[in-house]
């Protein structure tokens, strides 16, 4: 008989966001009258600009013509999208042959694990994204869970403390960095000279960091860098992963990108890139040629303006949210620059689940626990500023009411 | 610094396409002039049909609106999506929550890997499409290369000799078996009794079968099965893998599916289906969901008759070049159920390369060299009949001229 995969045996039989589902629908079951606001998953809600819908719409419509059927492309993406990413987003800092298009920045931090292998140490921080971690696990780089995260992850708690950025000079040396600015979930945005730490950590200790900035275009602050590649010294160290979908609302449309920088080598001086091409020929075969047409469209004259007016209308919910939070008296972090709100209530020790529980009680909120994001998450919630904005005017209203 | 993973390291730089294409390039850039027909990779080339089409662009312009907008959808697909597959390609022998949605078939056996490990010992079909090694080698499931192939697969041979089935008495046993039928690259179809014994084989040996079914519509011989799950007891030992790609000319839309029956259990008694919901959830977020609007616009009954009509076309193709072959004296196998033909010429003993090379070099029309498909393949052409029914009629005009 075929064995289970020790590895997934590993994983707790919940991601978060499941859970949080199976929270929800349970308690509808007792209170069908609720009308529950979701400030939880960070799933995007607003329609799709109109000039990058008619552009997904040509070219699906184009797709039915003799001279605009196109089967495979590269699968490493239109040559034309590489790039304006390039071009536009990273104003010529990288080339567009280090562009590698994807179906999304979860499916390629999926394919990067498979790129180290099940030999490379990592380190997340801490709380964090949970697929860092979850994905090391399934290729087998981690130990069993434990009450403290999984066995031979370093975790480097991002906290109020250390002003959410970890101390670098008790960390042990891993292969991998798994770096995400602005943060999920704490809204926290690296400074320049932090990353520049961070830049000169890895190299330092010959790692790789996996920069993941998919929140990059929600920082207003013009001194807080965007991309890694800002920093000098990246390209050596650093491959960044990135996403269309809280960008333009393409979280069900499906594209994002990574960067593979040429100048990325391992030990023995391969190139990181040469491997990365070849497993996104090998078991990936380009993101839909549909979508990738919405992805340029993105980034014309035109469709940066629609991406900044979708964007503005997020970050001006971000700030009801965190104005409100202030005022009933939690500490609350992000929301400036960043999607997420990251809230505790003052003075008190509550776990994340308790407080979830008690939001969706008796305001029918749901939020994401903290301490799903990792150890130092607990406590903590996550708010996320992606809905209508009448709906998140009211679940603030009802938090007022039942908190206050 | 960081090692380069072993695994990658094992896989020889060129993935049999891209080898293709640099000999194609090659022989451009010293004969500028010369127009190549590629009967090569098969990638579809025909208009998506007006009603798939316009499904996608309603899709898309739908997101657009308010109430047409969504987000993350659930990451097994659409519901209505998992239903019509069930019932319209399955005839209800699968259940809708059995059917697992994806970008594609390719992804999903890369997936797949992930969801064994690096454990389980695999046998493949020789010759067969590259991938299934490929990603097995990736996932660390294999030794290393040799002029055999890998070191560590069972290779089933597949030739003219035994009918293209496997003698199953002399195999030995492994944990995952991938078959392909309507094979690529042979074009043979597995007839009901072989695939009974086939399961039997599986069940006998606690075996799990990829049944890779992404050309069961090339079917037309209605006692062949197309899937594996018309053999009784292949839900309790199967996994089958499926795509649109050359069922409506998907191949750059991606959409694909994956049957994981909830009877299928590792020797624990864990259900399959249970990691691989771990694993679509953790590292994958769905197909895009203009692409599954697509899908089912191709299951109802318009779709329906245009999928036929797009791969009757296909099928005419694949008689031209099959009939054009026997003719010039080669022994030509599938393109009857398969849009694949298989030929070698009779009475010659000479390597693939060296044939692929020549019919570039005096016809200018690009095949697949056997080879590529596993160690059985020597000797063996592959031609593929995706292309413009004009194209396929000159590059046969051409082989007639050159080759007789």
């Amino acid at each position: 008989m075929v064995h289970r995969n020790p590895h997934l045996a590993k994983l707790a039989s919940g991601y978060l966001f499941p859970e949080i589902n199976r929270r929800k629908r349970e308690f509808l079951v007792h209170h069908p009258e609720a009308k529950i606001i979701s400030l939880g998953i960070g799933n995007t809600t607003e329609p799709l600009s109109p000039h990058i819908a008619h552009a997904l719409a040509y070219a699906a419509q184009h797709l039915a013509t003799r001279e605009g059927y196109s089967g495979y492309g590269d699968e490493q993406g239109l040559p034309a999208l590489r790039e304006k990413i390039a071009h536009v987003l990273y104003k010529g800092s990288i080339n567009p042959d280090e562009v590698f298009i994807s179906d999304g920045a979860k499916c390629d931090l999926g394919r990067l694990q498979l790129l180290f292998g099940c030999q490379a140490t990592i380190a997340v921080q801490d709380p964090t994204y949970p697929v860092y971690v979850d994905g090391s696990v399934l290729i087998g780089a981690t130990g069993h869970s434990t009450d403290h995260g999984f066995k031979g992850v370093v975790y480097m708690p991002c906290t109020p403390e250390n002003n959410f950025f970890p101390n670098l000079t008790t960390l042990p040396r891993t292969d991998l960095i798994y770096f995400c600015s602005p943060n999920n979930p704490t809204g926290a945005v690296a400074t320049k000279k932090q990353l520049e730490q961070l830049v000169a950590f890895a190299k330092q200790n010959k790692s790789i960091i996996i920069f993941d900035a998919a929140y990059s275009e929600y920082i207003e602050e013009p001194t807080l860098p965007k991309s890694i590649y800002e920093i000098d010294g990246a390209r050596e160290v650093a491959i960044e992963v990135s996403s269309f979908s809280k960008l333009i609302g393409f979280t069900g449309v499906r594209l994002g990108w990574c960067v593979v920088p040429q100048t990325l080598c391992y030990d023995d001086g391969t190139p990181v890139a040469k491997d990365w091409n070849r497993i996104v020929t090998t078991i990936f075969n380009g993101a839909s040629n549909i979508a990738q047409h919405g992805g340029l469209a993105a980034l014309d004259h035109q469709g940066q303006e629609e991406m900044k007016a979708t964007i503005a209308y997020t970050k001006k919910n971000a700030r009801i949210i965190r104005s409100a939070l202030l005022e009933l008296g939690f500490d609350a972090y992000g929301g400036i620059n960043s999607p997420y709100i990251w809230a505790k209530r003052l003075g008190k020790t509550e776990k994340s689940w308790d407080i979830f529980n008690e939001l969706l009680e008796t305001s029918h909120v749901v939020t994401t626990p903290g301490s799903g994001f990792g150890p130092s998450g607990e406590g903590f919630l996550r708010f996320s500023a992606f809905g209508h904005r009448e709906d998140v005017e009211e679940a603030v209203q009802r938090l007022q009411q039942t908190l206050r």
